[in-house]
């Protein structure tokens, strides 16, 4: 049911400093199984004001922020969602004739991981504090966890965000061995950091559950050592293509069926 | 040899007050055909610097530049190509690396046509006075038509593009009959002016050769008139393939056969 390309398409986009396959391969494939006229291009760029001056003039209708965009595009947009008023943080802008509207779908998308998951309201510790930390963080205590480890070298930001949503917080996890993991850094990730751990292997071990919410790769070596002790894991390809749904919705007004949801996200992970 | 979309894809697009379908088509096309990792999107902005700035930002690899846009964009970009620069006029921009230079490929078009149709170098009447009809008229000057009458009711606009060809100028045709017409406007254009003759029928039964760079529709009444008492042709979709063949070239630096030049042109029209 592929669309063929005309003066209507609707451009959508996304911006992140590096750049992965998920997004572009997920929205495309949607697309072109839904018979909608929609293009989806990623990009990096290296201005980020001239980037959204331009998403206005050009009607591209929808903008997928990623890191490190995803607090100083707050300024740039005329109207917060509540689930991005919430947290500060915005991952997601909808253009409707000119007006710029911003949300936050990776909260609701932590939110209904840790649902579906039935994650115990335990203590736990979260390594990160830049936008995706504080959306993370925030989902977890607006969903009942409320004895929290903030564990982040940036002591400004760190302590910021343990005070926002009533946690505590350390430069590092030291001795701590708190049921819940969760790494939200871009340890991990494909690149530099590829074969660094989130959290030092005893702690791993000590935990229930493994969090990790990077998408590429979706095993991180964090993962993948807890996956060796039979832990609970969440991964970070799971956040990606749930907080994608959210924004392919808000997008389109369209929302595929489980079947059509399950098959973009496999066909978007097959990279 | 369609190629999947991913992050390595390179967007072109075009900025146009009113955008058609041919250069969506067209390149689109060709990518598939060629097997080339591009996908060309086109945009009517509401802000031209916003959408140059946006793709120096954006790392939009290429631009093609339409009415009313073609004389404004010339302050926005860092060089102009001898092309551009001898008519003060653009239609093309390519970003290497946040470096933009502007061509203009319909100036080489319309040279192209005049010798392929064998176009003898009569007296002719232009009518129009922007951007466009500036490439076709230092075209023609270059090609070796020195007796020529620029047609605007745009004094200003009119005399200073006969002052810069060495051509005369009027506000009307009145009772002038040359040999060759050659209509740079709207008028026969789809829209609120498709009903309308660029010409009066007598100056075009007086004449040899029609000469319409407007698209869509190519067939516009003043081709169709000209066509029913056995003129010679030059139509706009003519110009709109051979320049969007330079623009693919300079972006992609892949020069097609002639033959997939022909099937993409073949199919930017069966619209």
């Amino acid at each position: 049911m592929s669309v063929t390309a005309s003066k209507e398409t609707l451009l959508c986009m996304s911006l992140a400093g590096r750049p992965g396959n998920f997004g572009v391969r997920f929205h495309n494939h949607l697309y072109q199984q839904l018979g909608l006229n929609f293009y989806y291009k990623a990009f990096a760029p290296s201005d980020l004001p001239a980037a959204i001056a331009g998403m206005r003039s050009l009607g591209i209708r929808g903008c997928g922020v990623s890191m490190p965009f995803k607090e100083a595009s707050i300024a740039l947009v005329d109207e917060l969602d509540p689930s991005a008023a919430a947290i500060d943080s915005i991952n997601t802008i909808v253009n409707t004739g000119g007006h710029l509207k911003a949300y936050n779908t990776d909260y609701l998308a932590v939110a209904q991981l840790l649902e579906t998951h039935n994650v115990p309201r335990t203590r736990f510790a979260l390594r990160g504090s830049g936008g995706m930390a504080k959306a993370v963080a925030c989902a977890m205590r607006d969903a009942g966890f409320s004895d929290g480890l903030i564990v982040a070298r940036n002591e400004q930001a760190g302590r910021a965000l343990a005070q926002t949503c009533g946690f505590e917080w350390q430069a590092d996890l030291g001795s701590e061995r708190p049921p819940l993991l969760v790494n939200v850094t871009p340890l991990g990730m494909a690149g530099d950091q590829a074969d660094t751990l989130a959290f030092e292997t005893a702690a791993i071990e000590a935990a229930d559950t493994a969090f990790d919410v990077v998408a590429t790769p979706a095993r991180t070596p964090f993962i993948c050592h807890a996956e060796q002790y039979g832990k609970r894991l969440i991964t970070g390809d799971q956040v990606a293509a749930i907080q994608a749904l959210e924004q392919f919705i808000l997008y389109t007004g369209v929302t595929p069926t489980q079947e059509q949801y399950q098959a973009a996200a496999a066909f978007a992970r097959g990279v």
